[in-house]
């Protein structure tokens, strides 16, 4: 027997719909590519993306196609979040950062119909166009006067196609499975993979994140969205904004800590999400400015993913900036809430000490995202604090599988989609990453995280950056290898005095056979370390502790 | 084209499943009928419902029939929440306070196959059972040692029917629109009808009530739930605390001053939920205790529904108990959130008094909701804050008809469902009642707030309770009359004294044309007053304004 409730499907097109009825003049403030500051509102922006649907009926676009970004924070790529979706076609969210060879890979795998860009990636759209063997018709998003002379077949302008439609459109009734938006994996090894979200798991995750558990998206908060469009939605808050009728700030490209700062505090910022690398050029800034102090930004809180918050960052966020750190893990393939670190009402009477401890840990789970540990010979771990496993999760906004069945069938016989990741889960259900399942270190039948490594490194004042990669060792398989970025304008530290370091922070088993300093790291595409190319780079690097057939001592 | 994401049913049982797992040991803190306190958890919940699923397969309930229940707030009800509904039966949450024979008729028409009750029902049940044509077992939520003696057939009690199970059960895999719960709508005329909840309908409903924006249930928080499990599933908070991990204090039928302010101080509860009602017992409980701080509480905020929220109380609330204030509209048929009084960021630089304004309107629409505002001739009236109209609403929470298809088809044809209510709305989408829409007083082609009156007359001190209801009128259809209980322990008002206070609050043709001192008021099961009988009464009452033949002026 079914219950007697409304017949309702979730649907993408009702978030900008309540956001135009209820806050229609609730700002969003963009920092444009052009460099200027634009201010739209919650009602312009249906406005907008209504029109961007009659463009594309325009263009001829059919339901399910897809339709590309290249493009930075902007209402322009809000109004297609709802507009594209809103019209029953798919947005696909492109990421500027991937090797060029890459994204003609994508935007070809992805049969996309229309590349909307903005002008920064005017040269890369001429390089690109002639690759690209479905597009067929590129906007550029920027106004007339502004228009890049460029030479691809199908040129239109924003103002032009979609400023000029009429602003009468009516939102198609879906199937809430229907597909809604695509992102790509940027992914370390093999091609790009696409995740292909539906309305109803957007939908189901953007009411998670109105959860005062998880990022308490509300209409208190005016919220600066630093981590990309082009990145799993960005996290899923332009939806969750739209829902709540939440003041929105778009910084655009323009990442660097004077302009990140300067538009906090001119817009009164109250929660920001990003993630390290963003937060580590603010510090610099401020480093760089010591009459600036960072209270004056009214910032409450920071939400941190795509990679383990630092200590020391914590710290600073707390101290310096009075900021609580929301700490979250997730993946492009989990839309992307996974586990978020919220403390629980026990927790408050701890000491300090113990407190950073718990917000170290990636976080606790939410509704809707089971959690599963799995040894390498299938056993399922307990949740201890201690017994590492793979990563398997869940729920309805996570992935099945990927676009088009690249890579095929994914999930176990439960439903439960492997992460790729290893880690424990606390009694209370607090996760931690151990390491990415390919990068942890296999020493003497043991593991080792990088991370954790990592991590420890990173405290060292004279460290800017520090990666640890296995390298193979006769005798205990593999040992860790500490790579370093120096701190610019610091006495670099040495080998020796970086070990010593290490050595009051982990156990003696894990300290790294050797150290090597570098100029700078490789990086992925969404700012993750390559580590790939670094094992490769330095799978022959003499470890002291294998001179003599690996019989010395492990920690030189 | 549909996306790739895990397709996974919202179900009740996953509520349970996330609490069990994620916050075995949070407790669940009741005070039983019986009178002692009862500690319970999550994880000893889990337990329950599933020997509560067992119970019922035991007793041969199939899929799609009710089970009954006639039971305060309390562990127990909340193990039958989840064990009745996730194992994919009906929960029939029976109002106890409905007049006798809308009793037997609500248990005959639901056809309800098993009847848990508490022992305090126990008279009511033994009175009952000869007139239950479908019930074929009876369950007393009670112990062995307080076991009623009791003439009914099939009698069990819960601990050797429920807790004698095993605690092993496989949750069922459900279409998320089984028929999760069933709950009548006392009416204040005709025949109860039942509202069919959907295990979806539930869940959306759930997601929502975690929401900053709406009530914030979270894991941080110690909630009290004095809003009856038996009234719109005590407004979602018992599946909203399992989704978040809450505590929840239960008070079982102690609803007394004493009883709650006694466990509110002993449990720390943060959020307390409740109808006016209730709270105005908890006034008087520390009107006649003027030693006691109510901020000793450490009361953060107060949901309250059901009926407006009186100026006096809200503003009490802020200043003696230093809570907030969380008002709420909503119904059985809308699960119940519709609108919500949370503040907009514009709104904090108000003065106070402008402040109070907006928060005694009963809020915002949350996404969800969609609201509509009809004239009695059809057309859709303005957001403008005075235009008034019938409220229909709209959403995947909010009924589509009654059980049984009881009163016929019910929304009109954009899928809109009649509130019954009359209600403005402001530019900011702000929701203000006027008044059922039955109450309204008719005077000269304009409409009157029964509501409004009553308000501004409960303001006077020496009013303990308030009803204005319409009167026949020669000349100007109908003129309110103003019905008062005075307040106990305080000399009583005049007449002159009343009216020359109503007339510096209210427009002057709103002024009622008559006061009455009635020793008390009669109201319907929920609290709610019963309007019918009263015009009923006072229908031939002469009004002075009426004397010859209505020609005299209206406002006495």
């Amino acid at each position: 027997m079914f219950g007697l409730m409304q017949d309702r499907p979730l649907l993408i097109s009702s978030l900008i719909e309540h956001a135009a009825t209820f806050h229609p003049r609730t700002e969003i403030v963009s920092r444009t590519p052009e460099g200027p500051v634009r201010r739209s509102n919650w009602g312009e922006v249906r406005q907008r993306a209504k029109q961007v649907a009659n463009a594309l009926r325009q263009l001829g676009i059919q339901p399910g196609e897809r339709v590309a970004t290249l493009a930075w924070n902007s209402d322009r790529h809000l109004a297609l979040y709802f507009g594209v979706s809103g019209a029953g076609a798919v947005l696909h969210t492109v990421n500027p950062r991937l090797f060029p060879e890459q994204l003609d890979y994508i935007v070809n795998h992805a049969e996309d119909q229309v590349l909307f860009f903005d002008v920064t990636f005017a040269p890369l759209v001429a390089k690109l166009a002639p690759l690209l063997k479905t597009v067929k018709a590129y906007v550029a998003m920027t106004d007339r006067a502004t228009m890049p002379t460029l030479d691809v077949p199908n040129l239109h302008g924003w103002q032009d196609l979609v400023e000029s439609q009429s602003t009468d459109y009516e939102w198609p009734s879906l199937d809430e499975r229907t597909a809604s938006s695509l992102c790509y994996t940027s992914g370390t090894t093999g091609n790009p993979k696409g995740v292909l979200y539906s309305h109803r798991s957007t939908m189901l995750h953007t009411l998670m994140e109105l959860a005062v558990d998880t990022f308490g998206i509300s209409s208190e908060e005016t919220v600066m969205l630093i981590v990309p469009m082009f990145h799993a939605n960005a996290w899923g808050t332009p939806y969750a904004a739209a829902m709540a009728g939440t003041k929105l700030v778009l910084p655009g490209p323009h990442l660097d800590g004077a302009s990140v700062y300067a538009l906090m505090r001119d817009e009164h910022v109250t929660f920001s999400q990003g993630v390290p690398t963003v937060w580590l050029m603010l510090f610099q800034y401020v480093d760089a400015n010591p009459a600036l102090d960072p209270r004056e930004l009214g910032l409450k809180r920071v939400g941190i993913g795509g990679s383990a918050v630092p200590r020391a960052m914590l710290e600073r966020f707390e101290r310096q900036f009075g900021a609580e750190v929301v700490q979250g893990w997730g993946m492009t393939e989990t839309s992307p809430i996974g586990v978020i670190s919220k403390l629980l009402p026990k927790h408050f009477e701890l000491p300090a000490e113990d407190l950073v401890a718990i917000k170290l840990k990636q976080g606790r789970g939410v509704w809707g995202v089971d959690l599963k540990l799995v040894a390498d010979d299938g056993r399922v771990m307990p949740w201890d604090g201690s017994s590492r496993g793979h990563l398997y999760v869940r729920g309805p906004w996570i992935a099945s599988g990927y676009f088009r069945n690249e890579g095929g069938a994914r999930l176990d016989d439960e439903g439960y989609f492997p992460t790729g990741d290893v880690a424990t889960i606390d009694p209370d259900g607090y996760l931690q990453l151990v390491d990415r399942a390919k990068d942890v270190i296999k020493s003497g039948g043991e593991w080792i995280s990088s991370i954790d490594l990592e991590n420890a490194a990173m405290g060292h004042p004279g460290v800017a950056e520090a990666a640890i990669i296995g390298v193979p060792h006769p005798k205990w398989q593999e040992r860790p290898l500490l790579l370093v970025v120096p701190r610019a304008g610091q006495e670099a530290p040495t080998r020796e005095a970086l070990l010593a370091y290490l050595a009051t922070r982990v156990a003696k088993w894990w300290l790294p056979d050797d150290v090597v300093f570098v100029p700078e790291l490789p990086h992925t595409a969404t700012g993750k370390l390559l580590k790939t190319q670094l094992r490769e780079q330095f799978k022959n690097h003499p470890l002291p502790s294998a001179a003599n057939g690996g019989d010395s001592e492990p920690t030189a």
